[in-house]
């Protein structure tokens, strides 16, 4: 039994979807985290940039006694995760290597596809791994630069025609494709889970990376014996690097839940 | 006469907006642009920030002789331009004042609309500015936090459901307070002319940044007799301090035109 709390980072706000599923997947534990709003996006930087950078979210979250860490950012999993595992004496879990192991666990016919932010489809991670871990497997990748601001401004509901639009022109091609699974490889995504699904059907398995994450951690805490004791409150502190007037509305959407108490600011420069 | 080019610099592509304007109303002259695509947006970043990077980008294009600048950015213009203008032996134009001062010389009743991201209108910079420059006016701010988003997706065609919907939402209430002067407040929005128009109605005029400290540098030059000579071809260059592969693309909607030149990519913080 470990009381100790788990950090979790990602470049901004999108993170906060992994740490939804981290409140419904181990409820009895205690999380903070850190999103790194004044440098976001991570997307478009060079991997020095990147390493630096995730160095100093980890040192920050490290300022904390953590028995683990989540990187909720693909680019950082992409890029640092194997650098930060080396440098660091706890558990760090990234979020590309889970969601594709559960990827090709559910796909029927080893057609997967993936959605993403352009950066990361660019970095083609998730489509390495995948062929990795089963190098019979077809891939296909489609970036959705639209749907980050279009979450982040509120039109994640269904009849909202703007939404609807953009995201049968991004989804059809996959369909058409005949992928019977789809990867939603942006924190963002999951709040588009209803519209997405109603486009691709029944047919076509989605799979969140938050999510896997976030069991991935549940095994490895289990693995060590670092789970917290059973049915204790749990709990979650914020921080971020820039300004904190927009976060309690913001982080509502992405958490689903409301909440009645602000982010801190950090100067991550300091780290 | 002087032949020496016109530096010109944004924290993004959004100001080859303002290119494209001094390409039109100063056909004979040379421009430098810089755009600062590893550090965009400024908009949430502190003053101080603010006027280090705005420093940086002056620093970087002295390195060529400059005969005068133009500040593309509405933040900077905000924040830096006093400063700038005292620490630098040339004349230097920000896209604020003189927007201000054309909306204040076309609107019949004083009822001025701002549309601009986010960060701009929180700023109040163009509202202070037109309250300073007349008490009377009345001024109404909109921020349109998914026109960038959508410019740069390509939606800014007649007929296009999504940008139309978004546009009506945001601009609907701006026309029904009576506006009859709106300001496109941001390097991106003179792409949606169209589309505004089409929503506002004959009865607003429409007064775009860029295209006003085009004006206000035309007046500078000439009454420092720093025209370049007339019937010279003109011609412009693009740096730019992060990735290069997209620019031609993502370029080529700005300028209005097809070019043929990539941009070279610098270290900003080289400098």
């Amino acid at each position: 039994m470990d009381m100790r709390p788990i950090g979790v980072f990602d470049s901004g706000l999108g993170g906060l979807t992994a740490v939804r599923a981290l409140r419904q997947i181990l409820p009895e534990e205690h999380l903070i985290y850190f999103g790194d709003t004044a440098r976001v996006p991570y997307g478009g930087r060079s991997k020095e940039t990147l390493l630096k950078y995730a160095r100093q979210d980890v040192h920050f979250l490290r300022s904390f006694d953590l028995k683990a860490i989540v990187i909720a950012c693909g680019t950082v999993s992409t890029t640092s995760l194997s650098t930060l595992q080396k440098e660091n004496d706890l558990p760090i879990v990234g979020v590309v290597e889970p969601t594709c192991r559960r990827a090709l666990s559910v796909t029927n016919h080893k057609k997967v596809g993936i959605i993403a932010t352009l950066a990361s489809i660019r970095s083609g991670a998730y489509e390495a791994t995948l062929r990795r871990l089963d190098p019979e497997v077809e891939v296909m990748g489609k970036p959705c630069p639209l749907f980050v601001p279009l979450v982040e401004s509120g039109r994640i509901h269904r009849g909202d025609v703007v939404i609807e639009t953009v995201a049968r022109e991004y989804l059809e091609p996959l369909k058409s494709a005949g992928i019977d699974t789809l990867i939603l490889g942006c924190t963002h995504y999951p709040l588009l889970t209803d519209i997405i699904s109603d486009i691709c059907g029944p047919g076509v398995s989605l799979v969140s990376a938050g999510e896997e994450s976030a069991f991935e951690l549940k095994r490895l805490l289990k693995a060590g014996e670092l789970r917290a004791e059973e049915h204790s409150p749990g709990g979650a502190e914020f921080y971020v690097s820039d300004r904190v007037e927009d976060f309690e509305r913001i982080a509502s959407v992405f958490l689903g839940e409301d909440l009645h108490h602000a982010a801190r600011r950090i100067d991550i420069d300091q780290y």
